[in-house]
C-alpha cells in the first residue's frame, strides 16, 4: 500500500479533464500529486543524511507546462529546520530551503507548501520575505499545520482542560505569528490538518477567519459505511464544507485505504452541500464580490448614476418595509386626525371626507419610495399628496417622465433641488428619504434631514424615525492585507487606506467579541439646548442639531486572537415596528442594498483571552465635510489615532 | 503675596535682555510670564462659571511682536476636560479648548502648554492632531505632568511599596501614552513639576529619555540657606543640572516667597555646572550634533574625501591605541623570530642583525597608520618595511607626496588598488587595517581582510585581530520621530527610514536594559569546514570564510518603557591587551571617531516591567552586498521584519 496524497480542489474535481488527469496519474502509479520538490543536486546531496527523500516521481516528465504552472504545489522538504539552535544546521538548511525556493520559482509553481511545527519561525519567515522580495512572479505560500499539536496533547495529564485548550490553541499561534512577521501578506495562506478529535466551534470559527487555502483530510479519519465506502463523521463533514464555502481545497492524504476515486466522489458530494446561492438573495447577489473592498458612495456630494439606481431599486425587502412604514404612518394620522375632529367636530365637520395628507420624498431618485408611497396609499385607503423632491437632474427627468406617463391619475408634484436649500408650502406631514449608507449615517443623512427639517410639519413623522451604527471588533488578515494593499504603487497611500471606511461582503473574518451599538440619531431631530434650557435654533429659524458624536465601547476578548478591525453595520426603525437591519444577528431577511463596512486599523492589535478591547470612535463635522475618527487599545497598548482631521476619508456636505 | 511663575529659559537668563524684560515686568507687576491664554470673549463667557480665570494681564500692550513668536507660552486653562464622561461637558469643553487654541495661533506663540492629570487623554491628542493637521505654524505643545501623582500616593498605606512605585509610574504613564496617540511626534514635549520627594535613579533616568522641555521648580521646594537666599536640596540640584545639561528650560513657580532675582540667580549657578565640553574632547567634538542622525559610511563603495580625513585624522586617542599595538606586535615577532633562531642558530645565524618586519597597512588613506607603524618600530627599536595600499586615487597621491617628502629615509612602498584584489610578494608579518564601523562590520571590514588573506604570511598578525559588535534597546522617542521623519515630504521613505542604521550621537535616550553582544568577527578568519573537517579554500587559495550571522539576544526589562530601537556599539581587539571601544561601559576615554549607531523598529513596542525583550539580528551576505535584518519579540507581541532583502539598506561590496 502506498503513500497517497491527493490535491482534489474542487474546482479541479468538477472539471472533467483534472479527473482524466487524476486517474491517468494514479494508473501510471504516481504516489504524489502535491510532490515534494527535491533539487536533483540537492538530492545526491542529502539523501543519505536525511533519510527518506522520496517522492520524486516521474511527474515532471508527463506534466504540460501549463499544468506545472496552474495545478502543482510544491512541498518543501518537511526536515529542514531553518531555526534550529545550531548555527550549522541553521546555515545548511537555509542553503538548502533557498535552493528548492529557486528550484520552485524556476518552475514556475502556483504556490509552494511548508509546514510549521512549533512557535519559532522567524528565520523562515525572513527567508519567505526575501523570497517574496526577490522573486518577479512569487508563488502563493501555503503554510501547512496541524489542528491540534500533539506533542502538547500527548504531554496533558487527563482532564485539564486548560492544557489541552491549550494544545488545541497553540497551532493557531504558529500559523498566526508566522502570518505577522509577514505583515500578513496576502499572497501567504494556511492549510489545516485535520485530526480524528475537533475542538470546540468557537476554535473552528477563528480558523474561519483566517485565509485557510486548503484542509488536509487524512484517510485515517475515515471510516466506512456499511457498503464499505469511505466517509467522515457528522462534525467533519460539516467542518469541511464550511471550509469549502470559504474556498479552502481539499487534500486527502495518508495510506491508501480504499480506492482514490471513492474518496474524490464523497467529497465531491461533501461540495455539493454548499449553501446554493440561488437559495439566498444575498448570496446569489454578493457572488464574486466576497471581501471586495469598495469606497463608500458620496450620493450628496456626487449625483449616482443609472447603474447604481438599477442595483438599489432591485432590492426585495427594502421597499416592502418602507411601505409598510408608509402605510403604518398614514394609519396614524388618520387616526389622529380623526381623534382631532371628534374633539374639534363643530369646527372641521368633514365626516366622511378624508384629508389629504402631504408625503414628501426626500431624494426621490427615480421614484421607488414614491411608488411605495401610492401602493401604501392604496392599502390604506388614504389621500396623499406626494412631492418628489430630488437634486440629481437625471433622475428629475425620470421623475417628470414617471409623472406624465405612469402617475397621470395621481396628485404628485416633483421639485427639482437640494432638500437643503428649498421652501416649500403647505409643509409635510410625513417625509420619507433613503439616504442611509452602510454605517448608518455615513452618507450624511443626519446633515441632510436636518437642513429638511424646515419642510415638515410640527409633530409631522420623518421616515425613518431613527437609526443607529454598529460595530464588531473582527479579525481578518485578508481584509486588513486588502486595505494595506488598496492602492499598490502608492505606498503614500497605505495610512490614507487603513484610515478609510470600505464598503465590502466580508467573507473571510472573524468576530472577536459581540456587535455594539456606536451612534444613534433620531428625527425630526432635536436642537441643542443653551444654559437655561432653550432650544437653540439657526438663521432659519431651524432647530440648532449638533450631529458630532463619540462614543468609547469595550470588550471583553473571549480567545486569543489579531484584532485587524471592524465590522460595521446600521438598523433604522423606519416607522412604528418597521425596521431595517443589516446588523448580522438582526439581518433583513433577503435585503441586498447595503454590505457592512470594515472600518481597518493601522497595526493589527494582537488581543489574548481575557483582555479588553476598548475603542473610541468619533464623529466629527465642520462646515463643509463630515469624518470619523477612532482609536483602539488594549491592556497597554494603544493605535495611533485614525484619520486625524479627516485626512484620509471624509464625506463632503 | 502674589503668585509667581517665571520661564526662566536657561538661553534667556544669559541674554541680558530678558533679564531686563522680566525686572521691568516684575516691576510692572505682571505677574504671569507664562501666562493663561484667554480668549476675551470666551472669558466674557465663562468667568463666572470657571471661578478664578486670572493672569490676563496688560502684558500683550507692552511685548513686542518678536517677543509672542519666540518667547511667550500658551497656558491651555487647566479646568478643560475634553475627555470628561459626561458628553455636554466633553463638548463645551472641546469647543472652548479649540477657541483658545486658535487665539494661541493667531498670537504665533513658540509653545503651547497644557496640563495631564490622568491617563484618560485620547479625546485631548485627538484635538492636538486635529490642531497639528489644521495649522501652518503650528506651535510645539507642552505637556505638563507632576513627576509623582499625589493622589495615588496619598491614598497608599504605609509601607506599600509597590502602590508607591505605582505613583510615581503613573505620570509617566499618562505622558507616554499621550504621546504615543500622538505617534511621538517631535513637536510634543514634556515639562515635569517636580515635588519635594524624588524618587529612585531609574524612574529619573527614564525622565532623560523623553523630550524634557522645561521642569516646573515649585517655590515650595527651595529652602533658605543660612544668608536666607532660596536654595534646592543636593539631589534636586543634581536633578536640576541633568535636566539642564538635556536642555531643559526652568520654570519656577508657586508662592512668591523670596526676591525673584534670587531664585534667578540661584538657578544661573546651577545651569554653570553643566559639564563643560572643554573638559571632554567627545563633548566638544559632538556639541550640536546631538541626536542628529546621518546615514553611515560607505568607504568601500565611495572614495572618502578630504574633510573626512580631516576629522578621523583629528583621533587624540586611536592612533595612539593602534600606535602601542603595532609596537606589541612587532615585539612579539621579534621574539619569536629570536626563539626561532635560538632553536636553528645553525641555519640562520644573523647574530645582532634584526630581520625586517614586514607591515602592510591595508587602507592607508593619508597615512597615519604609516605614522604609527614608523613610531612603533622607532619605540621597539625594529626594523620595518611598510607597504601602504589604498584604493583612493586622491589618497594615494597624498601619500606618494609623503614618501617623497616626509618618509624619504624610511622603508616604504604605496601601492594602488582594491587589497582584495592585488597580490604581493613577499607576504607581510603583520597588516594594520582601520576599516571599522560604528557597529563594528557595518563598513565590511570582514569582506575587505578575508579578501587580503592571501597578503598576510601563515602565522602573521592581523591588527585588529578580532571585533564584536554590542546592541542595547533604548527608549527614545526623538530618535524615532526624527528616523521617521529623516526624509520627511516623501512618505513611502517613511518605511525605509525605520529600516536603517543610523549614525548619531545619541543624547536624548534611555537603556532599557544592558548593553549585549551580537556578532564577532576574527582575523586572519578561519575558513568554513565540510563534512570531513576540511577547511575549503575558493578558487584563490584562500579560506573559504562565512561572514553570514545571526543572533538572538533576550533582555529582561526592568521598568515600564517604551522601546523605540537600539543603541549600537562596538569594540575591537588591537592586538594583545590593546583596545578600541564605542561600548558605553568600556568606551575609550577620549576616542571621537565614531558615534554610536541607533537602529529603529517600526513600531515602538510598549513593554512592562518583567516582560523579556527578544531581538534576532542576521547579516546577510550576497555576491554584490552586505545587509542586516532584524525583528524584536515581547511577549505575544512581533515586529515585522526589518529590511527584509536588503530593501531600505545595505552596504555594497
Amino acid at each position: 500500500m502506498s503513500q497517497l496524497e491527493i490535491s482534489c480542489g474542487l474546482e479541479y474535481v468538477v472539471t472533467p479533464d483534472l479527473q482524466a488527469c487524476l486517474t491517468e496519474a494514479l494508473h501510471s502509479n504516481y504516489s504524489f500529486i502535491v510532490s515534494p520538490i527535491v533539487h536533483p543536486r540537492f538530492r545526491r546531496q542529502f539523501t543519505s543524511s536525511a533519510g527518506k527523500v522520496g517522492g520524486f516521481t516521474r511527474s515532471d516528465m508527463i506534466l504540460s507546462p501549463q499544468d506545472w504552472t496552474s495545478r502543482m504545489v510544491g512541498k518543501l522538504s518537511p526536515y529542514l529546520d531553518v531555526d534550529s539552535p545550531l548555527p550549522l544546521v541553521r546555515q545548511r538548511h537555509e542553503d538548502c530551503l533557498n535552493e528548492e525556493l529557486s528550484y520552485c520559482r524556476g518552475l514556475g509553481l502556483p504556490a509552494i507548501m511548508l509546514s510549521l511545527s512549533g512557535e519559532s519561525n522567524s528565520n523562515l519567515a525572513r527567508i519567505i520575505n526575501s523570497y517574496y522580495e526577490n522573486s518577479h512572479h512569487p508563488s502563493l505560500i501555503w503554510v501547512q499545520v496541524p489542528l491540534v499539536c500533539t506533542k502538547t496533547l500527548r504531554s496533558v495529564p487527563e482532564c485539564d482542560e486548560d492544557d489541552e485548550e491549550s494544545a488545541w490553541n497553540e497551532p493557531w499561534v504558529w500559523w498566526s505569528k508566522f502570518h505577522e512577521r509577514l505583515n500578513y501578506d496576502k499572497r501567504v495562506g494556511v492549510v489545516l490538518e485535520l485530526s480524528a478529535d475537533l475542538p470546540s466551534q468557537e476554535l473552528l470559527k477563528r480558523w474561519l477567519g483566517e485565509p485557510v487555502k486548503a484542509i488536509v483530510v487524512p484517510t485515517s479519519i475515515f471510516h466506512n459505511n456499511k457498503k464499505g465506502f469511505p466517509v467522515l463523521s457528522k462534525a467533519h463533514q460539516q467542518l469541511v464544507v464550511s471550509m469549502v464555502e470559504h474556498e479552502a481545497q481539499v487534500i486527502v492524504s495518508g495510506a491508501r485505504r480504499s480506492n482514490v476515486e471513492f474518496y474524490l466522489q464523497y467529497l465531491y458530494r461533501l461540495w455539493k452541500r454548499r449553501p446554493n446561492p440561488a437559495d439566498d438573495p444575498m448570496l446569489s447577489y454578493a457572488r464574486g464580490w466576497e471581501d471586495y473592498l469598495q469606497i463608500p458612495l458620496q450620493p450628496l456630494a456626487d449625483n449616482l448614476d443609472t447603474h447604481t439606481y438599477n442595483v438599489f431599486e432591485k432590492d426585495p425587502v427594502k421597499y416592502d418595509q418602507y411601505q409598510k412604514a408608509i402605510a403604518q404612518a398614514l394609519i396614524h394620522l388618520q387616526k389622529k386626525s380623526t381623534d382631532n375632529a371628534e374633539i374639534g367636530e363643530g369646527e372641521v365637520g368633514q365626516g366622511d371626507n378624508k384629508k389629504t395628507i402631504t408625503v414628501m420624498v426626500l431624494g426621490a431618485g427615480r421614484g421607488p419610495l414614491v411608488r411605495a408611497t401610492f401602493n401604501a396609499a392604496d392599502i390604506t385607503n388614504s389621500k396623499v399628496k406626494v412631492i418628489a423632491v430630488e437634486k440629481n437632474p437625471c433622475a428629475v427627468v425620470v421623475l417628470a417622465a414617471q409623472v406624465r406617463e405612469v402617475w397621470r391619475d395621481r396628485d404628485v408634484v416633483v421639485i427639482p433641488g437640494d432638500m437643503r436649500q428649498i421652501n416649500l408650502s403647505p409643509k409635510a406631514d410625513i417625509i420619507v428619504s433613503e439616504l442611509l449608507g452602510s454605517w448608518g449615517d455615513n452618507e450624511l443623512s443626519p446633515e441632510c434631514l436636518d437642513g429638511a427639517a424646515g419642510l415638515l410639519k410640527p409633530g409631522g413623522i420623518s421616515i425613518p424615525c431613527a437609526y443607529r451604527s454598529f460595530v464588531a471588533p473582527i479579525s481578518s488578515p485578508r481584509l486588513w492585507a486588502a486595505a494595506k494593499a488598496a492602492s499598490s504603487g502608492n505606498l503614500s497611500h497605505k495610512d490614507k487606506n487603513l484610515e478609510t471606511l470600505w464598503v465590502v461582503y466580508m467573507q473571510n473574518k472573524h468576530d472577536i467579541a459581540e456587535t455594539k451599538m456606536v451612534f444613534t440619531f433620531e428625527h425630526p431631530a432635536k436642537g441643542v439646548r443653551d444654559h437655561e434650557g432653550q432650544e437653540l435654533t439657526d438663521y432659519r429659524g431651524l432647530p440648532l442639531t449638533d450631529n458630532r458624536r463619540s462614543a468609547t465601547l469595550s470588550w471583553t476578548v473571549e480567545q486569543d486572537n489579531v484584532m485587524h478591525g471592524f465590522g460595521g453595520y446600521f438598523d433604522c426603525t423606519l416607522f412604528g415596528n418597521e425596521m431595517i437591519s443589516i446588523v448580522p444577528s438582526t439581518h433583513s431577511p433577503g435585503m441586498i442594498s447595503w454590505f457592512p463596512v470594515f472600518i481597518p486599523i493601522k497595526t493589527p492589535l494582537r488581543v489574548e483571552k481575557g483582555e479588553t478591547i476598548t475603542a473610541t470612535f468619533w464623529r466629527c463635522v465642520d462646515s463643509r465635510r463630515v469624518w470619523y475618527e477612532w482609536i483602539v487599545e488594549v491592556g497597554n497598548r494603544t493605535t495611533p489615532l485614525h484619520n486625524a482631521n479627516g485626512r484620509s476619508s471624509e464625506m463632503l456636505l
